[in-house]
């Protein structure tokens, strides 16, 4: 029996081949007198191929009643194509019916709202839409292990389930197997008799893991899903999403910055060259604007500045914001917008940050009020990465910890790192999430995840 | 300033360099006379580069006094080494010491136990043994992704929050944002008030998710971390780990295991192709058995049979089992290995398993007794792969599910894909871990995963 090809290969097929086998489903069908023409797509690519059944197949009668979203197995000639765009069609000797799918199949050909295929988001990667949009997902996040590799880094698989709290910032899901009707209201949930014996939480971030393996492996990363607790209903913000952390040993702010502009250019760059035909589908019928940004961010020096320098330009600048920008604020993404979008109109990396609002792993700077911070800022998005270098003084970690009142035990490990063969050393993390809305121009981050999780939605 | 080269690549030099600088970690110090000799390690690869300090150099007696695991930073010329096993040495024209490790180090120059470098899993990585496995880890992570984007399958991320369970087992970890202390005691908690507004588990696996991408995409796999609440305190269970699963669209249980086949194959060939040094530690040290083992998964052809068969082969091997054997009984471990090991000596597939101790969605055979489900058992380990042929037929998979009391209304949007465009569809899972411990020889699962999660453990 013929193996199955797929159809971007038959697509790309250099010559005719007397008999190929084709499965998939039927995206259109439309009969003319003496044939039926339909559209079947495999999903292995954006393109149909085209398949000419003859009414003289023994079971036309069926194959010319086939509906939209069945499944078909085609047996027959790969031959040049009259048609226009189209190089091959496919002469149909057999067409066996796999899987019909009735009038009811809501993935009708017409144009379907956003807000619609989310509530079948198990059927909407076979539109072309979020098909493609998968696509680009799968190959992006491939780009991201290859860019490492090549670069040596290695892959690290840091805790999802963690008793620490990176960010010291508190939104975080727990994780329990205790069941709540077993305690008296009022009285604090016992987690010594939980799994863990302790609190548990989903990870914010690998960051201090991560850490732990720089300064054995030198460089590593991480790249995988992330959890907030944070009750947003923003086309920006998902409970769960991906996240890559690089983290590096002897590294500084300035090698940060470096990697994470050469990080974010070879991933733009490897969009455009590899996934060609489905981006052309959002240039051309999501984002106008969409080669030009994806040419900056690909060639265009990145900006480098100073947030104090920043904070002036944008009280200097007449633009009305919503939020008042003052120095020893964190800036909202309407200042990271206009900064990135209509002021310097290309990606720039806002550092050095006044120590008051970062983490307390941050590195201080000589002047004792602002930390080694970084965060670049891209037109559309904002914020696309946040990293920093490391504090890897004991003594000055010791201190900005005690006046951030973080209990130091339960961070021992973390202080062992500063305290045995401590380097400097620098890192960052980018939401995955963020970097498809930039490279697809998709504006809702429930787009470019399969099954999103927000408040109040878990389906599927 | 000179760039620093990392320590594989120094190693790897074509000729003499008359300046480098390389940055790592003092393993060893020796002195004679004139001279302190360092072992050198980045982390990189498992060999050390030795470095060589003149008496004369400003610092030498701060260099004389260096201690293992401290800090340093070399720029001197890349020369010949006279030494045995080597073949370049760095002759120090500057010693820059960038952080010291003191005499408490615990990774002094002595054998230790895995179960004392458990207790320190934040450093346990700067050790050959631990350094090597988790080098293994993340090119045999990046040999998943090659394999199956050479085969044009799409990498998808399948949620870690879900409201579903895959297996109807059952042993899953609660997600919440409540606190318990709210409720009265045994009242149920009431779970609309919750995050999402129902009750909501960490996914014990991707597969449903995958299923409906599958029948969108084609061939999809998914690689993350997935999770078991199940109070087991053996050398192969922890709470979190991570799993790959395949699933493909048109692919019946033989294509299935051809598949699984050709990846475990590809998988064990890759290890041994470019994982040389490393899995020599492990080939040495850890398991003398290795490389047969490998050799073998790697050429031989994996052995097929029925369930139904095995379990005659097992009554009839005059074997003493803990567990006795009977059909209709779910195999234990040391069935499994029986079998793997000692019966046939190699992988081998068992398939058709009743449909009593399988889960709802496989798809039931002719027999209407048994399923078209596939386990793939190796030496060592047993299982390292469990899938099936999925049931495609909206019918068959109705009853199925009625019979096992499993409410339709949850699993709506999965049997949508049995009523639109339903095919033959086929996938499995396979431990990451495992294969890890398979390939290493590495005999506790603890061993493998950078800061493993078990019951009462959640250091880190």
């Amino acid at each position: 029996m013929q193996d199955r090809i797929k159809i971007d290969k038959l697509l790309a097929s250099e010559k005719p081949i007397d008999c190929v086998v084709a499965k998939g489903w039927v995206r259109t069908r439309r009969d003319s007198k003496d044939f039926s023409f339909m559209e079947l797509n495999d999903g292995s690519c954006l393109k149909n191929i085209q398949i000419v059944a003859d009414s003289k197949l023994e079971n036309y009668s069926e194959i010319s009643s086939l509906t939209t979203g069945s499944a078909i197995s085609v047996t027959g000639k790969l031959v040049p194509s009259p048609g226009k765009g189209q190089k091959w069609e496919i002469h149909a000797d057999v067409v066996e019916i796999v899987g019909i799918a009735p009038e009811d199949y809501p993935l009708q050909k017409k144009r379907h709202s956003d807000e619609f295929l989310r509530t079948i988001a198990h059927l909407r990667a076979r539109t072309n839409k979020y098909g493609a949009a998968f696509r680009i997902r799968s190959e992006m996040a491939w780009a991201v292990h290859n860019f490492y590799r090549e670069k040596g880094f290695r892959y690290l698989h840091t805790p999802i389930i963690t008793g620490s709290d990176c960010e010291g910032a508190g939104e975080m899901f727990k994780v329990t197997t205790l069941d709540p009707a077993n305690f008296n209201k009022n009285e604090k949930m016992d987690c010594s008799s939980d799994f863990f014996g302790q609190e548990a939480n989903l990870t914010v971030s690998g960051q201090l893991s991560a850490e732990m393996f720089a300064l054995a492996l030198g460089d590593v990363y991480t790249f995988g899903p992330t959890f907030r607790a944070e009750n947003s209903n923003t086309s920006r913000h998902v409970a769960e999403f991906w996240m890559l952390e690089p983290e590096m040993a002897f590294c500084d702010l300035e090698g940060n910055m470096d990697h994470g502009e050469e990080l974010l250019k070879y991933l733009v760059r490897h969009a455009m060259d590899v996934c060609t035909e489905d981006l052309d589908l959002f240039a051309n019928f999501v984002d106008k604007g969409l080669k030009p940004l994806l040419n900056s961010l690909a060639e265009d020096k990145y900006e480098r500045i100073n947030y104090n320098d920043a904070v002036d330009l944008l009280q200097k600048s007449g633009k009305k914001f919503e939020y008042k920008v003052e120095k020893g604020i964190d800036l909202q993404s309407e200042h990271e917008r206009f900064l990135a979008e209509e002021y310097f109109k290309k990606p720039l990396f806002l550092i050095n940050y006044p120590k008051t609002i970062k983490p307390f792993y941050m590195r201080v700077n000589d002047d004792g009020e602002t930390v080694a911070a970084m965060d670049l800022l891209v037109p559309r998005i904002g914020e696309i990465i946040g990293g920093s270098q490391r504090e890897e003084r004991l003594n000055v970690l010791e201190e900005r910890m005690g006046q951030m009142n973080l209990a130091g035990e339960p961070y021992w490990w973390y202080m062992d790192s500063r305290k045995f063969g401590s380097v400097p050393h620098s890192g960052f993390g980018m939401g995955f999430e963020r970097l498809l809305m930039l490279i697809t121009g998709i504006t809702n981050i429930r787009d470019v995840i399969p099954f999103p999780r927000t408040p109040g939605s878990i389906e599927f």
